[in-house]
């Protein structure tokens, strides 16, 4: 695989589909990730999405330290990671490394992107208190994105029939998830 | 099938996978539907739902007059429709005749409900000026939500092999989907 750069105008495309994500974030020398099934774009140029993030994360607490996040889009070889991400606090210890999980530097903030994902947005927060105090709603504008040029290239994604474990992944409820499917032209 | 009521603890459940999905509203006697990729949830219980609405849109005309929208979930079978319904505009005429689609009375609003939709949720804006004027982003909370009990149940949507024409669908760009495919457990 190589990560190549997506076009900020294309990057909504990353996350239209509705895929759950892994949101990373860092604080000084304090860094941290979770899930998110909550996660969609907002705006096309520049792009901006949304996340949901609940009071009680430690991934919040740097994020509004921070003022950055990074979005990365999981594939289904990190199904069991993804889930346990999801259920553990980053107050209760390192998850990254219990997890086998490793992550590495973006381009433009110091959230950490998770590797052996499939897209990443690298986000800076959009300050708007009402909404983060009353709704958990975070609105980030994307300065970055990229994405693994074996099933996103040409602002599309495509899984051929060797890509299985690198299809995305869209939660329903309880560590219950579907897997991205089949391709359809609606033209 | 058989349309049967969700809890509204649930509700979330029939967005959390990220299907896109119809938009109906109505105002008087005019009534109208749009398709919207970025819809997800943002709380469980009262549910809430986010929904981004273009300035441009008929839809959102409607639903700014009325204070209710209704969101329906369609299947593979409405591909087509679904797309079409994207492409036009309520202004230039009605849209329900000539792309065959059918609506029918929610329990709680009076936007229309698209038939043979697997899910449907009535929503009341939760009004916030500032996130409708400078974001397109309403608030809706789910005051009803019903289901095909084909494909949900007891709280979980499930696609049978037989109900390949009724999974879910996802947008990436241009008219491509994603069908909602293969169910995996990650626990």
């Amino acid at each position: 695989m190589a990560r190549q750069a997506v076009p900020l105008a294309q990057a909504y495309r990353l996350l239209n589909h509705g895929p759950t994500v892994l949101v990373g974030a860092a604080a000084g020398d304090r860094h941290n990730v979770m899930a998110a099934a909550w996660c969609m774009p907002l705006d096309f140029d520049p792009p901006k999405i949304l996340v949901v993030l609940d009071k009680a994360t430690y991934t919040r607490e740097l994020i509004e330290q921070s003022g950055e996040f990074a979005i990365s889009v999981p594939p289904r070889a990190l199904l069991s990671a993804t889930v346990a991400v999801g259920n553990r606090s980053g107050r209760d210890g390192d998850k990254f490394g219990p997890l086998g999980l490793h992550h590495f530097a973006g381009d433009q903030v110091a959230a950490p992107l998770i590797e052996d994902c499939l897209a990443w947005l690298e986000c800076r927060v959009v300050p708007e208190p009402h909404n983060q105090s009353r709704y958990d709603l975070f609105i980030g504008e994307v300065v970055a994105a990229s994405a693994d040029d074996r099933v996103f290239s040409g602002g599309r994604w495509h899984f051929r029939p060797e890509d299985e474990a690198l299809r995305t992944l869209h939660h329903v409820a309880g560590g219950a998830f579907f897997v991205t499917g089949e391709s359809v032209d609606g033209n």
